[in-house]
């Protein structure tokens, strides 16, 4: 299956002209998220041309403004867009206030439910589920209450091989789901026909972790291991490394470390301070410590897709 | 004296690409305000390389988020940078709790004074005034509480006729101030030399109207009588004057024939709808009232300058 993420917005503090604060959609497995919302996001939307109107649920990471601003601003151009069906917004408790006073106060409730799912447990809990995709909290350590989120795909089910299948005439189309479901089949006379000799694997699942804003935290490694893709923030190049303590953000390098420990397949750097005008460097650093980095930039689009064959 | 107006935004409903909402610069007679504040206006004080930090007032019409969601991001943005001034927002009743709502969320108070005044009469009144300018609110007529802004210069000193001074040796450079007051000059002998033979009219004062959101209201020509530009809110042309009672907006004609009632010098039409592609048809229409008529466009300046000469 795949994912399909396409970076709104990745610098830190304020949006410039040509900087903009964070903001990712996320396509997963036919679900449409938004992760997190900065002041421009519903432009930059509109500029890459993302179907937005498709998104079901926005999460937020925490209340710094680089982060939220943009949300009430997009919540009121869906109601002026005509947008009926839900929308659920996940984030700290407080983000229900904000919007919910704004929207008071200017007499524009929308046409569409929007709601809430506030956030205060410091551990990692799953928020969202469906048939297809869970959503997992990633605890981090910010100036204020912040999580990251961790998407994975859920396992489907086991694949028909339609030729193995053809060879037995007992098996019947009712039987199918059975199979897929990874029960062996048993004939008449009582033989036992293997699953795997029926079926293939299910096509391999991905997993997408973003992280921001954080200070450099190795016990979220454990809830972010093997991940296919994960996004990490980078506020910092080491010379300001004595600044991360202060306020509680990460190197290029801690990103690295991070993306080692846990195993992921690529690792995604973002949330650059301003104060850095070559984003190379970011690259350069982290990839002294693990090697497959690429840098957020608003328009690019990065694509995780693990499908291995195409059996029913 | 002089007017420098620079438009930030000028279209309705939300931010697009190439279409910003509400927001403009004003510079008159040393003081730097901010009228409105729609999403992604610290944005384009950047783009068009206005000195924000120099604005002292915030003027915002009223809570639809067209004209206030960027005021958040402005603030915070402000605290970053290091911002030690004051910083006074005019707005209406409620504007103090969403923008502390959110500092106190994001814990991010500023290091510099905020300071509210909220608006509530729907008289025209005095908000500010100091040696030089003047503003009082224009009552509109919107869907939700709002106010237009008018801004006066002061009538500043009489101005030294330098040549017809120094004809009259007993002058001396103490009594210059009361001739700038408008004092006739009465000599040791008793004789007087009336002001106006030793003086200059002072500096014709300008002002500017800014009325925006507003259905069709004539009775806010008292209040801006004469201005030397004013700002009208046109959001339809004529097809869509049906929705005008209803939506609480106006048409490119209904301004100007408030510009034509109330003896304006130019008119500057905004706020359009984004379903209108050509622009030039607002100014078209609008010139069948009234002939001076110029188009807000996001970059542009208007300039009004009234100086007639240049005596002390």
């Amino acid at each position: 299956m795949a994912i399909r993420l396409t970076i709104l917005g990745c610098h830190s503090a304020t949006p410039r002209v040509d900087s903009h604060t964070t903001s990712q959609f996320l396509e997963i497995n036919k679900q449409h998220f938004l992760i997190d919302c900065g002041e421009g996001t519903q432009v930059q939307l509109r500029k890459y041309k993302v179907k937005f109107s498709k998104i079901s649920r926005i999460f937020i990471s925490h209340l710094h403004g680089d982060h939220f601003f943009g949300l009430i601003g997009l919540i009121s151009t869906f109601g002026l867009i005509g947008r009926e069906k839900d929308l659920h917004i996940y984030g700290p408790k407080g983000i229900k206030e904000i919007i919910v006073l704004q929207l008071k106060l200017s007499k524009s409730w929308t046409n569409y439910n929007l709601i809430f799912h506030e956030l205060e447990s410091k551990k990692s809990e799953l928020i969202f589920e469906d048939d297809n995709v869970e959503v997992y909290t990633i605890p981090l350590t910010h100036r204020v209450y912040t999580n990251g989120y961790l998407f994975k795909e859920k396992i489907g089910e086991r694949k028909l091989n339609i030729k193995e299948v053809s060879k037995h005439s007992e098996i019947e189309i009712c039987d199918y789901q059975n199979l897929k479901n990874g029960r062996d089949f048993t004939k008449e006379n009582g033989e036992i026909i293997a699953n795997v000799d029926l079926t293939t694997d299910p096509t391999p699942v991905v997993s997408y972790a973003f992280c921001s804003d954080t200070v450099y935290k190795p016990d979220i490694v454990n809830i972010i291991k093997n991940v296919d893709l994960l996004y990490h923030e980078a506020t910092f190049l080491e010379d300001k490394e004595f600044l991360c303590e202060k306020t509680k953000h990460s190197t290029a390098k801690h990103a690295a470390k991070i993306a080692l420990k846990a195993n992921v397949k690529k690792l995604l750097l973002g949330h650059y301070s301003s104060r850095y005008g070559n984003l190379e460097l970011f690259k350069q650093e982290a990839q002294t410590v693990f090697e497959n980095v690429e840098l957020s930039e608003a328009g690019k689009v990065f694509e995780v897709n693990n499908a291995t064959n195409h059996c029913v």
